[in-house]
């Protein structure tokens, strides 16, 4: 059963406008998806969905009819409303006629750092959404065990993070709000090599044999990775840039690294 | 010496106004370059800068004015304008309080697969700017040698693409226009392997030991490289996915089997 909504000033409507904003996403501890593959995609991942709006744009196709039907038959409240209504709550021009609220998830770090094989990836300032996703998005692929989002670093359940991972916001296990120092320290004493990228090296990324426990911080797309943080790196690997540019952008140099891990993994012979 | 323009019907800044559409770029052989960096990028690698546009916001900083003091010796011609007429000329909002608009340099695909070892890279239908962008950017720093852009795919010439490639658009040569193919013929003479990625593959990117001849095609961001290129490519590998993802961002794609590529010739015990 869906209700339906007509007004701008409904309540629910100025909660979801609310959460375009970093600080009452945080505050209510929920995020917005917008279109019909993230609202697929939280679905099929058991992501916490607290209610979902939509217009007769969805329901004008088979596929936003069907997933409309998984929906009703579980606690998800839905809500009819028209276009105007979608479009002053949507984070994006193209909403398919769906948008989703979903409550975060809290991962435990101590669940990875136990293991006895993980990689982690840390964003250490990364201030560009895009390639925050898209991180998240190739850690997902590359079978990363979590992120670290450190202070200072853009909001993870920014829309446009959110739309760049592709889904992989719901299966890849986020961790955020630890200071710097702090998460060193709980690295360390899990045995995790601390691997930093910096052209202050000799070491090229492919020269290294990486150990079982990798923690790899990925620095801001300006200025790299902070001085304390390189300080306390144990590996230092560079990229190497046989061209004119000058650097490669961050998201790149991650999956370069993450993928050159996945190799050494899966690639017997070396 | 430079000119000062004060109104919006000039016909110089109707000409550059035309050239936010592909189009007039294509039709005059143009295109636009906005910020600071991409005009000092243009300066340094003797890029044809026909003319630049600035404000006073530009001649307000030290790094502004030196660049100035530099294209006042050459044959740019320069014209300052007020804010609001760069606010309409440019395709950014953050112009830095200057704009230049360059001559595009021709590429001869003969010169590139003449060499004993080249890498190309070609675009096949990719939409998104960014992505481009991003892939040219990294393959000036991979070292590889041009890009083929089939028809279909995004302009190179696009403003978000050329602001990607954060200056790597001078200094890796960008070939376009051919035929799907015609640009595969001419590749095969030259002894090259066409590689493709793609799913249905059992190798690995890392499987396979590339030769001294390259060329990787990396397909549309939705559908993946096309029928008849995938037909028509001798070496077919997949990125392995790990984790969740369906599929990696077409740049990050791009980025690990170019940095694949890389290793195999900087890391010699493999």
């Amino acid at each position: 059963m869906s209700i339906e909504i007509t007004s701008l000033s409904n309540k629910h409507i100025k909660h979801i406008k609310s959460l375009h904003k970093r600080r009452y996403r945080e505050k209510n501890n929920e995020f917005i998806i917008d279109g019909l593959r993230l609202v697929e995609h939280s679905l099929l991942n058991n992501a916490d969905i607290k209610a979902v709006y939509y217009t007769s744009e969805l329901t004008g196709s088979e596929r936003g009819n069907e997933l409309l039907e998984k929906m009703a038959s579980g606690a998800i409240s839905l809500y009819k409303v028209d276009e105007k209504i979608l479009k002053e709550i949507s984070t994006t021009e193209s909403s398919q006629g769906i948008l989703g609220i979903v409550n975060r998830k809290h991962y435990r770090l101590d669940e990875i750092i136990n293991k006895k094989k993980f990689t982690l990836i840390i964003l250490d300032r990364l201030q560009d959404p895009g390639n925050v996703g898209t991180i998240i998005r190739t850690a997902d692929s590359a079978g990363v065990d979590g992120i670290v989002s450190l202070k200072g670093t853009v909001d993870i359940y920014n829309s446009k993070t959110i739309r760049s991972t592709m889904g992989s916001i719901f299966t890849v296990p986020v961790i955020y709000g630890l200071d710097d120092m702090g998460i060193i320290n709980i690295l360390r004493e899990a045995g995790a090599d601390i691997i930093s990228t910096t052209l202050n090296t000799e070491k090229y990324h492919f020269d290294v044999k990486y150990s079982n426990k990798n923690a790899i911080i990925i620095g801001n797309e300006a200025n790299g990775v902070s001085e304390e943080l390189l300080e306390s790196s144990n590996v230092k690997v560079k990229i190497p840039i046989i061209g004119n540019a000058e650097s490669l952008n961050a998201s790149i140099a991650s999956a370069v690294v993450m993928y050159e891990i996945v190799r050494q993994n899966y690639f017997s012979e070396n």
